[in-house]
């Protein structure tokens, strides 16, 4: 290859060079912080999936992987019952997504864990794997998805493809082959299998096959690592090749292959760029304002009665709304593209009367602030929506859109708060807390599980999944821990 | 919608059109010659997956799914065992490709069995289908997949994406569906669903990935079917949306889709456009040149002793190879774009010593139709390839491309055959036999489909299933059929 530059040689090799980084790299090599993150991203992906696992979504998926039976190998979160990994795999993904209340990371340009970990934890019960070897994996295949992510084209997601799909396969893949202990042929040749099962319309966001996205790239990983595991082949440059995936998920020819590797493994995107933590179950674009609320409400000592009126503005979203308006059993999260302006977009809900409406509105994310504090699940039922007070309060809240456009990344918002004595206070919030650059700590994020897991294992097993997790790099078998997580079966899935 | 044109008003009711068509079509509703094709593709498709289950690709995904167990309610072809539905499509739809040795029609620009014959097969089993059921289920996936084909844009294939693959996810939905018995409703949830599921890539072509990719389709068919079934939701208009199918696999912008509706079931694409079936088990640019060389030995009476020399004049193929040389696993068919232009392209084997090379090789087709007579499967064993007086036959048999460029459609050849005694005699064949204007015969067909079955299954249950598959619409369940090709179980997916 000696004619060739030095970057069209970093280019051809990708698929080759994420299959040797993926067998070479162990626990050893991450840096703390890494593990320090991957422990966090476990536990907050562990919480959602169990309160996803409460979804309709979710249900049907156990429904339907029920009804297949199969070796009880790995657990289907909250369901109760064990299934082949492929499929816990779709279950687990489908209910870490339901609720659009996972993690999401830029260089990804939408939600890491999702496609990630379900693989992860299905193939790690399949394998004995040790809190150590899950969270190799899941750091590795963070990489994988992440760095590949660097080389599609701005068109990927305008074009319409979901990334969290997409590039999860990748990542699913990456981290499957690792726990099945693939050497570097192997590895590559699932990384191109992978490029053949990924898949995922956005034209599906707001139904309840969005959720179904990251379960089907879990899936696929898993399926991806079994066939290479048993010498299914692929091709060597599925990934960088002229029809490979880079090219064919950038429909306007704008990869840029020449991005994916230069750093790759060093720093990694779980540490440089980081993890944006979800704080309350409920449209992103109302995160900022209730942060700004909740600091008001405390440094002020006011209460719901003492409330007047609240106006909230928000950045100019430019008019077009991020995802579509009024679809069934949808989630409006903007955490799936990167740098997503924040504004009315999804804010479609001023007088809503289900829960699902009030995740999307942000009159009645302020009226419940104020009569509650910090929104938890709880806060987003159809009953806690229609109360009375909560309906009359809502009512006094203005929602104002102003001439600044978003900055990419800046989800600011202002809110005053004008008490019934007359006085007006408000504050500025230039973006949410739970950000990579203002992550939750420790207790918020273990406040945030309870909520999740409780209602579906109960509070001992809340409890001991939660010791678990916090020493997860001592944990010596991955099985220790989703045992914890699979509570009951219900009449569907038995 | 008054405000919308009436070509608007179609391409806005696509997904709703095509459940409509799906739910409201009976068996009473086709035509006899739907009925006659349908029978045909059965015979076919069923035997070309019989011969693929003995396929290393078939085996590792018939390994995959055996480790998984689970309910055993549909047959893995040859392979002797049942599976869950999915599962099963899954391992039967790569075996339906694994050699590419399967049906084509243009107006999907690729195999149109592959994907759907398994997946209806897999869900007519498990729910007591009858033939006449199976041939109403496979016309109504065909007709679906077709007609969405003509919806997209010229784009699709040459950016990477494997047609048989996309579109054959939306017929294997549609055909589980009506197996299903899906109301209107959830046919069309399923259409949606299976949108985001739709996947392939061309850059896997020349490995095990290509025929995986049927089995994928197949298996995303019957989960789509399946999830939806039980209220799983997606986009109403998940097909013609402005992110939905026809736009999101059209990377150019060029979809049409003011071409799917108008011809929707009347008339059927299965009869108005047909299916080509190969004769041969190699090459598709071999085929004109094979019926050629047949017919002059035929009408001339010499045997391969009395020839000097042979010359293969075909198009030019403009110097595009239409797959990529030299890769593992490969097949080089044509049948994956419309119109294939036929040349020297994938004929890449001047001096085979591979049963797979031989494939490729007009040298060895010559001479292998000069020896035996027309190519059958054990044509292409590595052993027949060596054979001594093979090898030494190859080497006088000259390919030349002409300067004239093949048509679209037209793969034409010229063979010139000169013999020991002076003479030359020649012919010119315009396109194959098997093509949808030049059908084989039913006895041609059957004899296929001995070749392919006896090495699975014996003779018993290969002419016992011939006799089932001729009165197809009388078979009172699937199940009597699939029975016949279970083959038999080997160690490894014991």
């Amino acid at each position: 290859m000696g004619c060739l530059s030095r970057e069209q040689e970093v280019v051809m090799e990708i698929t080759q060079a994420l299959a040797e980084y993926v067998v070479r790299t162990g626990f050893a090599d991450l840096p703390a912080e890494a593990v320090t993150q991957a422990k966090r991203a476990v536990l907050d992906t562990l919480g959602v999936t169990l309160a996803g696992s409460l979804e309709p979504c979710a249900r049907i998926a156990g429904e339907v992987i029920a009804a297949e039976g199969g070796q009880p190998v790995a657990t289907v979160i909250g369901q109760g019952f064990k299934a082949p990994p492929r499929a816990a795999a779709l279950a687990n993904g489908t209910a870490a997504h339901a609720l659009d209340y996972d993690d999401v990371t830029s260089s990804m340009r939408g939600h890491p864990s999702p496609p990630l970990l379900p693989a992860v934890l299905a193939v790690g019960e399949e394998t004995g794997a040790s809190g150590r070897d899950l969270i190799t994996a899941y750091v590795i295949g963070f990489e994988v998805q992440c760095k590949v992510g660097r080389g599609l084209g701005q068109s990927h997601y305008p074009h319409g493809w979901h990334a969290t799909a997409t590039l999860g396969t990748l990542g699913a893949t990456a981290a499957a082959a690792k726990l099945y202990g693939l050497d570097v042929e192997r590895t590559r040749m699932a990384l191109g299998i992978a490029t053949s099962l990924a898949c995922g319309s956005r034209q599906n966001f707001g139904t309840m096959t969005k959720p179904l996205h990251p379960g089907v790239a879990a899936q696929s990983g898993v399926l991806a690592a079994q066939l290479a595991a048993r010498g299914f082949t692929a091709d060597r440059a599925a990934i960088e090749a002229p029809l490979g995936f880079l090219r064919l998920f950038s429909p306007a020819q704008d990869a840029q292959p020449e991005k994916v590797l230069p750093d790759l493994g060093n720093p990694l995107d779980i540490v440089a760029v980081g993890i944006g933590v979800k704080k309350y179950p409920c449209c992103y674009g109302t995160h900022s304002a209730l942060d700004a609320i909740l600091e008001l409400r405390e440094r002020y000592g006011f209460t719901a009665d003492d409330v007047d009126w609240v106006t909230v503005t928000v950045p100019n979203s430019g008019g077009q709304p991020f995802v579509k308006a009024g679809a069934a059993g949808g989630d409006g999260s903007t955490g799936d593209r990167e740098a997503p302006p924040v504004g009315l977009g999804p804010l479609i809900h001023p007088r809503p009367t289900t829960g699902l409406e009030g995740k999307f509105s942000m009159q009645y994310c302020m009226a419940a602030a104020l009569l509650d504090g910090s929104p938890v699940l709880d806060t987003f039922s159809d009953q806690a929506v229609r109360r009375t007070e909560a309906q009359a309060l809502l009512r006094r809240v203005e929602l104002v859109q102003a001439a600044e456009p978003a900055e990419p990344g800046r989800g600011w918002a202002e809110v005053a708060v004008t008490l019934k004595n007359g006085t007006t206070v408000r504050t500025r919030v230039d973006q949410p807390r739970g950000g990579p650059d203002r992550p939750l700590t420790w207790d918020e994020l273990v406040a945030k599980y309870r909520d999740c897991a409780v209602r579906v294992i109960g509070s001992e097993a809340t409890e001991e999944s939660l010791r678990l997790i916090g020493e997860l790099e001592h944990l010596s078998t991955v099985s220790d821990l989703t045992r914890l997580t699979a509570g009951r079966r219900t009449a569907a899935t038995v």
